[in-house]
C-alpha cells in the first residue's frame, strides 16, 4: 500500500526527469492520480511505463505548444502539438471554460493529442466554475460496429458533470461499450470465461473468451447484440468518434494511433494524433445559480429515493462509487499490482530516481 | 395503402380544424408525416387521436406564444407555452440555429412542452444550414434505473446529425433503452414472449412478458442488466433527463406528464410540461465547409467498408434504414394499421372532415 503523497511525488519526478516542464509534469501526475484515487487503476500508475516509452519512441512531444487554430465566440479547434494527452486536454478544457464565460457555452475539439486518462477529470474542471462539463475522447479501435467483424471504434468514453447544492455533483463517466479492455485482461489472466454479450471472435461470432481480442476478435458496442440495441451503442460510440476526430482533424475509427509503444502506427493516417471533445455550459445560462442547484438537488433526491429491486444494492447517482472510493483511498492509501510495481521500479532505476517496491 | 399526400392533407385538416393556426397545423403534420415516411409509425398517424384528445382535455394550448425567457450569446431557455411539442420544438431548434450563426454554436432547452414526435426531425433541420444538429427529449417514466424496481425515466431519445458531401448525412436517432414501448405493445398483442434483457417485473426481476409494464414492471436501460453495462444506459438516459428538464425547468424523471389523455398528471409537479434540448454547431466553426464534408465522406466510406460478420447483413451508417424506408414509402405509399384507421375515422367524423378507411 502506498500513500497518495508517495505516488504523487514519484510520478511527478518521472515526468519532470524525462524533460516535461514542472507544470506539465504536475498536470500528468494530477490526472493519473485522480484515476487511482477514484478506483480507476486502469488509467493510473499502470500507464506510467507506457507513457515514458511512448516518449522514448519519439511519439510524444514533451515541449508542446498547445494552441487554438480556429475560433468562434463559443468554439475552438485546438492543436495538441503531439503532447501527452493530459497536457493537451487540460488546456483545451480551460479554453472551453473561458469561452463559456463570455458566450454562455464553450466547445473545443482537439487534434494531435494522445491518451488523456480519465474523461471525468476534465468534465469535473467545469464544476469549480459553476458550469456543466462534458469530455469525450476517441481511442484505438477495439470495437466492431453492429453486423461487422472488423474493429473500427475505440471504447470512446463520455463524461458529463452537473453541479448540485447540498449534494455532491452528478458525475457520469463511462465507456460506450459493455466492458472495458482492462477488465477483459484481468479475466484472461485468471483463466476465466466471460458471459456472452461482451466480445466476438474474428468471424463476428459471439465468444466467451476474454483473450479473443488477441486472436482478431472485437468488443461489442453497448447493448451487446443487435436484438438488444447494439446499434444504439454503435451510434453513441460513433458520435464520440466524429465529435472528437472528424470535427478536429484527428485520426478517426481504425486510424487512431495505439497508445502503447509496442504497437506500430496504423498505415494511411487520415489526421493528426487522436482527438478529444470538450464542453462547458454556464448553469446561469439556464437558471439563477442557486435555483439551478436546488433543482439538481431535487433530481438527486428523487433518484436516490428509488426503491431497490429484490436482492440488489441501493440505487446510485452517477459519481457515487468513485467518490466513495476516493474517501477510502484518502484514508487507506493506494494498492499497486505486483507487475505494475516492477514496471515502476524499472523506470525509476533507468531515470535514477527512487521507488520502493512495497 | 395511403398516398403521402392523402395523409398529409388529412392530418393538416385535423389540426387546423381543432383551432391550430395554418402554420402550426403544417408543422405538426410535417413532423408526424416525417415519422411515417421514415418507417417510424410509432410516432406518426397513431398519435393523431391522442393529440386531439389531449387538446379536448385542456392539456394543450393551441394558440401558444413559444418564446425565449433567458438568453446568452449561445444559449436560450424557451417556454413552450403548453403547445403541441412539434410547435415548441421547431421554434426552439430555429433559435438554436440562429444562435449558432453568430456564436458558432446554439443550445436551447425548452420547458412547458409536450410529445414532439421524432427527435431526428429537429436534428435534421441543422443540416440545411451546414450545421451539426442535436435533439433530445424526456418522456413519461417507463424505465427503471439500474438496481431499482421503480420507473423513474422515459425512453429519452437522442438524435445527432452530421452533414457529408457526396454521401447522405449521418443521422443517428435512438431511444436510450434496448426496446421501444411500441415494440413491446405489438409483441403483447401477438401473445409472444420476449427475450430477457428488455423488461423487469414489479419486483425488479427479469421478465419475458411484453405486457409487464401494465403490471408494474419497467423497461431496462440500454445495456440490459448491470453486468452488461445497464448503469451506462442509466447514465445516458439520465443525462437526457437533466439536459431537457433540470436545465429548462420542465418536469423530470417520474414527474413528466404522460402524453396520452387517459392517464392523469402525476402529483407534485416539479416543473412545467416536459422538456427538450437542442443543439446546432456550424461545421465551419471546426473546418472549412468543403474540407469538413470530405472528412465526413471519408468517415462514412471507412465504416461502410467494414466487412460483415458471418450471416449478418451489411454494416450500416446511422440513418441508412430510415432513408431506404423513405425511398420506399415515397414510391409505395404508407400503410396504416387497422385500429389506427378506425381511430382516424372516428376523429374525422367528429370534426366533420373526410377520411376513407382504405
Amino acid at each position: 500500500m502506498y500513500s497518495i503523497d508517495y505516488l504523487t511525488d514519484f510520478t511527478f519526478q518521472v515526468f519532470n526527469k524525462i524533460g516535461c516542464s514542472r507544470e506539465d509534469a504536475q498536470t500528468i501526475t494530477d490526472i493519473l492520480m485522480a484515476a487511482e484515487k477514484r478506483g480507476i487503476s486502469s488509467h493510473g500508475m499502470i500507464r506510467v511505463k507506457d507513457y515514458v516509452l511512448m516518449h522514448e519512441k519519439g511519439r510524444i512531444n514533451i515541449n508542446p505548444e498547445v494552441h487554438a487554430t480556429r475560433e468562434t465566440p463559443s468554439t475552438a479547434v485546438v492543436d495538441g502539438d503531439g503532447a501527452y494527452g493530459m497536457v493537451a486536454a487540460k488546456k483545451s478544457m480551460e479554453i472551453a471554460v473561458d469561452k463559456a464565460k463570455n458566450a454562455g457555452t464553450g466547445w473545443v475539439t482537439t487534434n494531435n493529442s494522445n491518451h488523456f486518462g480519465i474523461a471525468g477529470y476534465y468534465a469535473m474542471m467545469a464544476l469549480e466554475e459553476d458550469m456543466i462539463g462534458i469530455a469525450m475522447t476517441n481511442a484505438n479501435s477495439l470495437v466492431a460496429p453492429t453486423h461487422s467483424k472488423d474493429k473500427r471504434l475505440g471504447t470512446n468514453p463520455i463524461a458529463v458533470t452537473v453541479p448540485a447544492d447540498k449534494y455532491p455533483p452528478y458525475v457520469a463517466d463511462f465507456a460506450t461499450t459493455p466492458i472495458a479492455r482492462g477488465k477483459l485482461g484481468i479475466k484472461g489472466k485468471n483463466g476465466e470465461k466471460i458471459e456472452e454479450g461482451f466480445v466476438q471472435d474474428s468471424e463476428g461470432r459471439s465468444s466467451t473468451n476474454p483473450d479473443i481480442i488477441k486472436e482478431g476478435g472485437a468488443i461489442l458496442p453497448l447493448g451487446g447484440d443487435y436484438l438488444h440495441g447494439s446499434h444504439k451503442g454503435y451510434c453513441l460510440n460513433s458520435i464520440v468518434d466524429i465529435f472528437t476526430a472528424v470535427f478536429s482533424g484527428a485520426n478517426f475509427g481504425p486510424f487512431v494511433p495505439p497508445q502503447v509503444p509496442f504497437l506500430p502506427l496504423p498505415d494511411n493516417q487520415v489526421g493528426k494524433g487522436l482527438g478529444h471533445f470538450f464542453g462547458a455550459m454556464r448553469i446561469d445560462a439556464f437558471e439563477e445559480k442557486d435555483e439551478f442547484k436546488k433543482r439538481m438537488d431535487k433530481w438527486i433526491e428523487t433518484f436516490r429515493a428509488s426503491e431497490s429491486a429484490e436482492g440488489q444494492p441501493k440505487v446510485l447517482i452517477p459519481g457515487d462509487p468513485e467518490r466513495e472510493m476516493e474517501e477510502k483511498t484518502r484514508k487507506e492509501g493506494i494498492d499497486v499490482l505486483g507487475p505494475v510495481k516492477k514496471d515502476l521500479k524499472e523506470i525509476a532505476d533507468k531515470l535514477n530516481i527512487e521507488f520502493e517496491e512495497k
